[in-house]
């Protein structure tokens, strides 16, 4: 048996990539899918060079749709239960990416709901409030906004239920039990909840790719075996690893801890004494022995969200590797490569956050329905 | 063990409202009930004279707030499976008395997504098309536009499921399959629809009263249960009898068979045609054993149409039962006096049905939210 635990809602232990490709059933994205995708897009993109996503389904057919000129539409969310912390940022810089390479349609959506029949504690209105702040989020990273459709479910049901209803109907709770290991005391809310997270991906008639943390694809299992059945293309799907905790790499970073995330409202003063004092080290019992047997980078939380998010430039990130693992480079000298880093992220990202606005971004069903009757 | 079963979705054998008074747990309407009720609106209907209308929760509540000033609001609905026939005008029919009297807010929902979840070979199109034909049905009995709002569930889910989302947090699935008899068969969307039935009675913060079908009680059980934790009043309701099919007090109507029913929709001839050859007779075996014994009324559906819904005249209708129990009256008298009723009601209706203007009726959403915000 595994000795971790990763489902939409949980997660426990350190997560073995390769047998999850295993048991999940994944593609990895090995060399020759990652060069079609650098042909296609014309670049390539640092988290796809360095596994950051690390496996996908299908995205050998959206290439294709791609190619054939039928195109694609990207569609990504966020559970809104705390503010966004850099975990959530991976799939959606690179949604955006996908959307400047390809010139498509991204639709975001928020599960405001999901996280209320998940959470005791979470009232509607509190998980609406949050979908905002993490809306905001989104946005910021620079989407174009005639492009880019930002759903809450408690808000634009009125489009997805109809959709979801279609993929209800198809599930039994039979299948939904055993996809997500619901019991007799799950609430029904919960137990609808799939179909909803579904329905973004028959939106458009054209293929869907969904940019996701790993943790998400049992939805989508059940989304690609009934989307045939109602006579639109199987999701597509590229994901991503899960972004440690600041406390290690077998560590999460949760809503409930402040200290086990970067998030993005975090000041620099936060940032600094969150890192300093928080940030799993890679580095020996003292500096005699980090000067000679060097630190490692494969546990450093650091030198991971350098590699992960913070530091693009591969050459400047293999430097800092190579100083680090020999020894040359010490804990606090890496950390605070980081939070220079951060800092300068995040002061650009909280005065894009400021700017945003989201009248136009918001699901807009009118259009919506308009563009779709073309 | 009772020989009938009765639920939402399922109707075998000769139901024993008596027991059903004690299985469910209902109030009986009795005679002082009903003299309350008579007084509050200064009339008495028919139907409750007559039993048609046999148990409630909570009516008096709903009498109390009415009383007090407070109000209510009054919800029906249906699901939209076929054409309407005579069955369901019974609880509207009574629905459209309680605003009159009462001057009253009331809300219709068409479960058009119920029905899709139930039935293998109904597709939402054709729900959707089905629910207006039923609303043309509603709105026809004569409500007031300004004060009469027709919910669907595939177009109005935007303002219904964040109510649902609150009621379905409260039910789990052992709740729903104890209420309901699902299995693990049954599909994710009928699991959760129970609670989008529970969300009209959450539109408004008063107290509201539902005429219905008493196979829909265990919807409202539930929802009973879950409206106090919400911080509402538990729905009060009024239960009806189901009416037989043509066939007899043991038949049901049923939107699969024609001939089981008399629909809103039929012309003169088929209701002669229905009425003449399947309508079962509570007659003798000859013309002379009837003279001698007289007919049955009790098991006479055209007797008990009569009764039900045709003639609401207590003396004309006393007339009758005299008559066709002494044996004076013949089974094709008896049929030709309800051929002539339903006759009369349906050209009238007909008439109606064509005037409605349903966009006056369909629940305005910018209407409705401007109306909670006062």
């Amino acid at each position: 048996m595994d000795d971790f635990v990763l489902t939409p809602w949980e997660s426990r232990g350190r997560i073995d990539y390769n047998r999850l490709v295993e048991t999940f059933g994944l593609r990895p994205l090995d060399g020759s899918m990652k060069m079609r995708l650098r042909e296609a897009a014309g670049q390539d993109h640092y988290m796809v060079r360095r596994g950051v996503f690390f496996a996908h389904r299908d995205l050998d057919a959206i290439l294709e749709s791609h190619r054939s000129g039928d195109g694609f539409f990207v569609y990504t969310g966020r559970g809104p239960s705390g503010q966004t912390h850099i975990g959530h940022l991976v799939p959606w810089v690179f949604a955006r990416w996908l959307q400047e390479r390809f010139g498509v349609r991204v639709y975001f959506q928020l599960t405001d709901d999901e996280k209320f029949y998940h959470s005791h504690a979470l009232t509607l209105e509190e998980t609406a409030r949050l979908a905002e702040e993490n809306a905001r989020d989104f946005a910021a990273l620079g989407f174009d906004p005639l492009k880019t459709h930002i759903i809450r479910d408690t808000v634009d049901m009125g489009v997805l239920y109809p959709l979801a209803a279609r993929v209800a109907k198809k599930i039994t709770f039979s299948t939904a039990r055993s996809a997500f290991g619901f019991g007799n005391d799950t609430n029904i809310g919960m137990i609808f909840y799939t179909a909803i997270q579904s329905a973004p991906c028959l939106l458009e008639e054209r293929p869907v790719l969904i940019p996701l943390g790993v943790d998400q694809d049992p939805h989508f299992r059940l989304t690609r075996d009934v989307a045939p059945l109602l006579g639109h293309p199987k999701p597509a799907l590229i994901h991503n690893v899960m972004a440690p905790g600041l406390g290690g790499p077998d560590s999460k970073m949760s809503a409930a801890d402040p200290n086990s995330a970067i998030y993005t409202t975090d000041e620099p003063a936060a940032i600094r004494r969150k890192v300093n004092r928080c940030a799993f080290s890679g580095g020996r019992a003292d500096i005699d022995e980090h000067r000679r047997l060097g630190g490692d980078t494969a546990v450093d939380v650091s030198y991971q969200y350098l590699r992960l998010f913070f530091e693009p430039d591969d050459g400047i990130l293999e430097g800092i590797r190579e100083g680090y693992e020999s020894g040359r480079m010490l804990t606090g000298e890496l950390k605070q490569a980081l939070i220079e880093r951060v800092t300068q992220f995040m002061e650009a990202h909280h005065a894009r956050r400021e700017a945003v606005d989201l009248d136009e971004f918001w699901f807009d069903h009118d259009e919506y329905k308009g563009r779709m009757r073309r």
